[in-house]
């Protein structure tokens, strides 16, 4: 089973023939790479997750982290990959080389970072969870600062964190109530309990630098009120060597429902001793900063679930190209079995689960070009465009990976039948895995409102219509090709109806009808997501289109023809049910509203 | 949470007020209850339930199920409830009571076993498991095999099975190659493996029945070479006495991702010694009588699915209700958190699994007031009627009931948030636990072909021209109350729009184009459960509003209300997207099967 993990030629496909990343080597940032090297670190990325990683994402799920007297133990077989993961220098690899990174365009990192989340999210997310804490250092901390942390944190010499949650403060981090005292040596005394916190402590790492939100004593209620302090397990010294243990404890670890290999730990701060932090930026500044660790992170959990979704649908096309079973449909009596993906149920399995693992990959790839965009010299007005589309983005790439993800686990499973509900075979954790992405870095519930509340009605709308316009030239693309033009004839009639459902929400948001708007928030997502699919696979169909018409041979000629089928399943399959979802948005029925607290039970 | 595991007042709305049970009590075969009876039993159910079982089911999980030196250990705790469940005289309850049942109601003793299934589906499995053996040896044993198995196979003196899958034969039972071997005393000799044997062994019972399906040496190929035997794990002796150890011994358990604390046993039989079993029916006949266990077993396993989401929509609603964070859109900007019950994408989430949970309940129940129908005297034409329908909608109670059952479990995660997805809370355990009935008893996609190629098409669409006009009948009297009209017309659409979907995919499956009809067999499956979901909870909404019209008082109010807004809510905003899926459905496309197998993946 060559492909498991990932599928190289889609991602080739993506990087270089969808999107034209070679060119961004023309960029003087990006000068040194060519598609060779590209082609070299993607390679070494899946020979060492193949090697290191995904022979022991089992074991790590068996073993679970331990808490044993103060000391956070993660799965032993994780120390050595870790150890390997780092001296290979896998972190951080879209930042500088003088900052610990290789510098690569974001969507080259993503491919490289395919096998490594593939093979094992638990395990590599010890390393790749500093980078978040160290760019905000990068972005608003004092020279001090930055000398001290962003190459170790980028490095993952020191691990990162992120403590926000607190148990009376999850959705509404504006309610927290860990607080902040100015010391004498412009340092902050904390005090507080921080619960849900992946990674918060564990024995990989030398030094682990937790940023904290809590309230500097006297500060406003809410999230105005809000500052951020970087919090280090061991004191760092001015000299960047290490102190006294900070009083930032690990008091409990969560028994999840997967993910066992990440240490879901209760942080206590200043419960016995003192627990010392550095005011990052400004005070109150908190939520601003943070938002920047939040972003990135929403992609990374929409990552994150979107490579459960493509490791679980190798393993079940694998597995349906192997299990003998049944006769096929239509042919001779006395036919022998024939391998489960000649049944058309499992193929309408399969292509959906193909329709959304392609789909989801070109809009995540697509998005790091944006990011890669943002990142280049450009003028404002074309920043200001990119970083539109970026933050439109956002909370579909999390939530909108998270559901679609999730239930592509689920199909593959179904695919297995039997064989997918028992832990001998690899897609029942995957399910189990993946189900938190919905949860964390915001609920998807809170995505959708982000969606509807902020980023469609931004800037006037102005960022959902340059996405619309983008659908709209693809789709006029897509129908100088006949073989694919009923598609983008089918794809434009979604593409409009979305841009009135938009409408229709957006006024609704900003008037009394307020809550039934919100109450279709979720599905305004979800149809959004669909349109997005639905366009990221279009596009796809017309480079494939025009290269079967160029004469592809080999192999690529039903590599080609599959993005054809996979096109036209997804939209004329699925969009059919998206045109329904958004016909039931626009009735904007508010039964969920009215229903009376005690209509839900007696 | 006085209303955990299930809502009584909506069993109660269920079984008295939408359907009348009642009724029954004047027929011959129920005249011993009334009312009271009724609800005593119900009432002794939930309170064993809630003091026996739901308090050792997160223990059952955690403990699992061991194979230690060829034994097979259920959790310890299993013991204690087992013993009073048997002694409380819970198991067959719809059996005459000479037989050891209690001779209820078929729907009146699914709402006794919705507590017992409900607190704890694993532990009572046990015990019930031993019904469908039973009943197949009543149906189509000898005098002497009914008087030496059936009663105590009813009362779960000894327990049941069902030995069917092989490594490879799974969907395919018709591949099987157990063998049995005709011996001198008129008993046969079985070799061969099973595996995935719910409850096939374990150290509850002093004996264990399993029915097995296997090919008598020189028997046809195929399915119409099976026959099926009895094979008790201790020989019975013609006196009712135990006997010698047979060779029926499981040779290994599977650990799963959910219901932990049911067995799920590889079996061999004849591996070392002899195995015995007595033919049951006639030779070739195993696959006509397996049916009858089967199509209880699969009524059975959309029961444990509805019930997995029963509970767990109660316990997210709790959580809803106690959990407080957040602000009340469109409330004062100094307003004090709310419990989050009162935001509207919460109640999006809760009254999508109230109306589910409710239109399951009220499917389940009127399918079994057809078991009771066909059960009570009555003419070839009604039983045909009633029989027809059972057979039509057993497909959709299995396989409907598994979908919308685990997608409940899933929003009930959603609504807890973090504290969904841990252990330390119950609805991961439900998750997991539900996710197995997709999967076993013909996955879904089975029925879905059983569906259209059988079920839709048998009798010459009779069934389904009889379920038509019975949402028909229904539609015409609520359109006679103004405030559910316009609910009663939107699904007068939809129930339209599915014939026309039915009448299009019944005669493609009979044309050269059955693939791509069967690549929308199981889309097919969806919708038509949607069209019941709406047909049930307008019928609840027409009781309901009558009751609110004739001045209904108290909690009554609110729960007819709820009624009202549940209808309207899947009517008006669930049934516009099947409608959307039906016109999917309807363009039939046939990409899926089109697609190249190696355009799957390179």
């Amino acid at each position: 089973m060559a492909q498991i993990i990932a599928d190289r030629r889609d991602i080739d496909f993506v990087l270089f023939e969808q999107l034209d990343t070679e060119a961004l080597t023309k960029e003087e940032k990006y000068k040194g790479f060519n598609r060779k090297t590209f082609d070299l670190i993607i390679n070494e990325a899946r020979a060492f997750a193949l090697k290191e990683l995904l022979p022991i994402n089992a074991e790590g799920d068996r073993e679970g982290v331990t808490l044993e007297d103060g000391v956070v133990k993660v799965p032993a077989c994780y120390h050595r990959a870790h150890k390997l993961y780092l001296e290979g220098e896998w972190t951080s690899l879209e930042e500088p080389e003088a900052l610990g990174g290789q510098g690569l365009p974001p969507n080259v990192a993503r491919a490289a970072q395919e096998y490594m989340i593939g093979g094992n999210y638990t395990c590599v997310n010890y390393a790749n969870f500093g980078h978040g804490t160290g760019k905000m250092i990068h972005l608003f901390g004092t020279e001090e600062q930055k000398q001290l942390f962003v190459k170790k944190l980028y490095t993952a010499q020191w691990a990162g964190g992120m403590l926000l949650t607190e148990p009376e403060a999850g959705s509404d981090v504006g309610a927290l109530t860990t607080e902040a005292i100015p010391n004498e040596d412009g340092t902050y005394s904390l005090t507080g309990t921080k619960i849900f916190i992946t990674n918060g402590d564990h024995d990989l790492s030398e030094n682990i630098i937790s940023p904290v939100l809590a309230r500097i004593k006297g500060a406003p209620a809410g999230t105005k009120g809000i500052s951020i302090f970087i919090v280090p397990k061991f004191w760092v010294n001015p000299d960047g060597s290490l102190g006294d243990r900070n009083d930032i404890v690990c008091t409990g670890i969560e028994e999840k429902m997967g993910i066992h290999g990440s240490a879901c730990c209760t942080m206590t701060l200043g419960g016995k001793g003192q627990c010392r932090g550095l005011l990052l930026g400004q005070e109150n500044q908190g939520m601003k900063i943070m938002f920047h660790m939040m972003n990135e992170a929403r992609l990374g959990v929409g990552f994150q679930a979107f490579m459960h979704a493509s490791v679980s649908y190798l393993y079940a096309l694998n597995y349906a190209r192997e299990r003998v079973q049944g006769k096929e449909i239509g042919g001779a009596k006395d036919a022998p079995p024939v391998p489960i993906i000649r049944h058309p149920d499992v193929r309408r399995m399969l292509t959906w689960m193909k329709a959304h693992v392609d789909g989801l990959r070109s809009f995540i790839y697509y998005t790091q070009t944006l990011i890669a965009k943002v990142g280049l010299a450009c003028s404002d007005e074309e920043c200001r465009y990119h970083q539109g589309l970026l933050d439109l983005f956002t909370p579909l790439v999390k939530a909108y990976c998270a559901q679609r993800g999730f239930d592509v686990t689920v199909q593959a499973m179904q695919v297995y039948g039997g064989y997918g509900y028992i832990k001998e075979y690899p897609v029942e954790q995957q399910l189990r895995d993946c189900k938190i992405a919905s949860i964390y870095e915001g609920t998807d519930g809170i995505q959708s409102m982000d969606l509807l509340a902020r980023k469609i009605v931004m800037d006037g709308g102005k960022a959902f219509g340059n996405f619309i316009a983008k659908v709209q030239e693809t789709i006029v693309a897509a129908k100088g090709s006949e073989a694919i033009a009923p598609m983008a004839a089918s794809l434009e009639e979604a593409a409009g109806r979305l841009a009135e459902t938009a409408a229709v929400l957006g006024k609704a948001v900003v008037s009394p009808n307020v809550k039934a708007a919100f109450a279709h928030s979720f599905p305004f997502l979800e149809v959004m997501g669909d349109v997005i699919m639905g366009w990221m696979l279009l596009w796809r169909a017309k480079v494939a289109s025009d290269k079967l018409a160029a004469g592809a041979k080999g192999k690529d000629a039903p590599f080609y023809q599959g993005q054809l089928q996979t096109a036209e399943f997804f939209i004329q399959t699925v969009l059919p049910c998206t045109l329904g979802k958004m016909a039931s948005i626009a009735r904007m029925n508010d039964a969920a509203v009215r229903m009376p607290e005690e209509g839900f039970s007696s």
